[in-house]
């Protein structure tokens, strides 16, 4: 029997889940208060515009923006009494909050949060492989029936993606730590470079590149998502400025003790850099299992098209798996590094072959 | 002439620098505390171990761990009285400081600070062309002769490096806010995961990876690093601390009002994003060139060996020159996602030739 989903919001997330939904053979109807963005949505095949005579969904997937899904969710609860409603925004508390207080039939709500997005957004962005590979958290209410659960779940799996089954606080904590703190430590670490020379700011590493890459979002999409996670993200950064002050208290005695014991602030100092060595050896490796420590094997390339993929493809030809790969650029120099990480074993078996082939390795 | 350059410190950088200047056809002379080190630093060819009988040598390098550099430059400036003397401490203020406290000749004294260092250090991973590409910051003391920074700027150029001299105030300021800050800031955030389940963790995207990868770092070098530079470190983490306390405020504010206007709060949280991306836009692109806005084509690449390869074969047979190159893993799937920048108007011709041969492009 086909499922029958009815989608709330056209844009990136709504219509790249209506074209995969489709694809997997789902009955998908589409609704945005914007008309000419369903009726493109449509057009992308994400679905049929819905008739106002259509039968009720089994289903109903609320994608519009996250300052508006809680109204939208309680008002499709109540519009379609034996439909299971599901919302993709990207922190849970606050729909679920509104829902209870506002009585809702949250027996037949659950939440997802498919951990996905592009730099671009809107309809015409849309792709029907957006899902494919990421996490599609579910986060049931209290009292969610298991129908509804297994509902949710299956769509998130007939997209491509890794269902992850988490409470909506631990949810909200989660992508706290993992995805709203980091945005706020790399937007205020790249805000502190805008009083420097540019040859200071020239003296930037690689470093530097990675801890602000995501200082380049949207401050009207983060400040909706910041907004809406108030509560877990203030918890987090709370205890953030607490080791901070400790740092700069630290630094302090050092200043006024230069060179002499400083009442213990060198071991402030390495705890707090040894307690982020802790912290970062639990991202998880590859493909979600456990981290792993892979070498660097450091390769200088020329800046010509095509000498990457030579490189690769030797590195194929070794035998090696590559597991990770960063490129950097030299200053000033028409070359680049390419770091390529591979297993601690197979180090000196990709030196050796890419040495015998003529590559320069560098430290 | 042969210049005669004696490098004091056998670790990874002094013998680095012994083996760059040599093959650069320099007279290098090598000390280190310990006899072991200097005898190795000799075998990999960074020069020979100083007899005591030789002449005085035209430049000393003092490459020895930070805590101590001060204290042996101003030996060597007393002991060869017309030597220039140089050292690649990673902080320039304290050992200048040292040297005017105890009237050293600071006219013979030119401050160096080369921007390239490997994850392993000591004898071992010395490496001749570990500068290539790299800035190489010259800090003359105020009275240093002409000569002196010639003669310093020199050695940078001889090991490929490109010199950039900074007053070491402006030097210390710098890399305070593009090196210092944001390793402080990368382990503190990453501090904060120790107390997620592996299940939240396992949320982790791109974002957090790249935000964290350098909290990796040995607390006992950045204890030493962050403590010479305790000053200029402290001025910049005060002011991120004031606008972390301002988004706290702006939360605490969201939280009392939600979902009302709660003073502004909005605005504070926008405005922290929009100075983000504003220094991110400063930081020099590729080559130390002006920051170039790429577009990314992301591109579903199957964990085989030689996949990665075969793609970047195709986008050099695309005529299109791939500006950098992110690798993404999907949550338990048989593939990654490789990111590849190009410039904005080379993305319509590679999306083409890539879906003509067969990749699957992704969102």
């Amino acid at each position: 029997m086909t499922t029958h989903v009815h989608v709330i919001g056209t844009g990136l997330i709504g219509a790249s889940l209506g074209i995969a939904l489709t694809r997997a053979a789902y009955a998908v109807s589409l609704a945005d208060q914007s008309p000419t963005s369903a009726a493109l949505a449509q057009d992308l095949g994400a679905g049929l515009v819905r008739d106002l005579a259509a039968p009720a969904p089994d289903v109903v997937v609320v994608a519009t923006p996250p300052d508006v899904t809680a109204g939208i969710v309680a008002a499709a609860l109540a519009q379609w009494p034996t439909a299971v409603v599901t919302d993709v925004a990207s922190v849970k508390g606050a729909v679920l909050t509104v829902l209870l207080d506002n009585g809702s039939d949250t027996t037949r709500y659950v939440g997802a949060h498919p951990m996905a997005g592009r730099e671009r957004s809107g309809v015409v962005a849309a792709r029907g492989d957006l899902f494919e590979g990421r996490a599609w958290v579910v986060a049931p209410a209290p009292d969610s029936t298991a129908a509804a659960v297994a509902a949710v779940e299956a769509i998130g799996r007939a997209v491509g993606a890794t269902v992850v089954r988490l409470d909506a606080r631990t949810h909200d904590a989660a992508v706290a730590a993992v995805s709203h703190v980091p945005q706020v430590a790399a937007s205020l670490v790249a805000a502190r470079l805008e009083g420097l020379s540019d040859q200071a700011v020239g003296l930037a590493g690689q470093g530097l590149r990675d801890v602000t890459r995501i200082a380049a979002s949207d401050p009207h999409l983060w400040t909706q998502i910041l907004a809406a996670n108030a509560p877990a993200v203030r918890d987090v950064l709370t205890r953030i400025v607490e080791d901070l002050n400790d740092v700069v208290q630290a630094l302090d005695a050092l200043i006024a003790d230069p060179g002499g014991p400083a009442g213990g602030a060198r071991a402030v100092l390495a705890r707090a850099i040894a307690a982020g060595n802790a912290g970062q050896a639990r991202i998880p490796g590859k493909h979600g299992g456990a981290h792993t420590a892979y070498e660097p094997v450091v390769v200088l390339v020329p800046d010509r098209p095509g000498e990457l993929a030579r490189l690769l493809h030797d590195v194929g030809d070794a035998g090696v798996n590559l597991e990770d790969l960063h490129l950097e650029h030299g200053l000033g120099q028409p070359f680049g590094l390419a770091e390529i990480l591979v297993v601690p074993g197979a180090v000196g078996q990709l030196t050796t072959a890419l040495e015998g082939r003529g590559w320069r390795l560098h430290a």
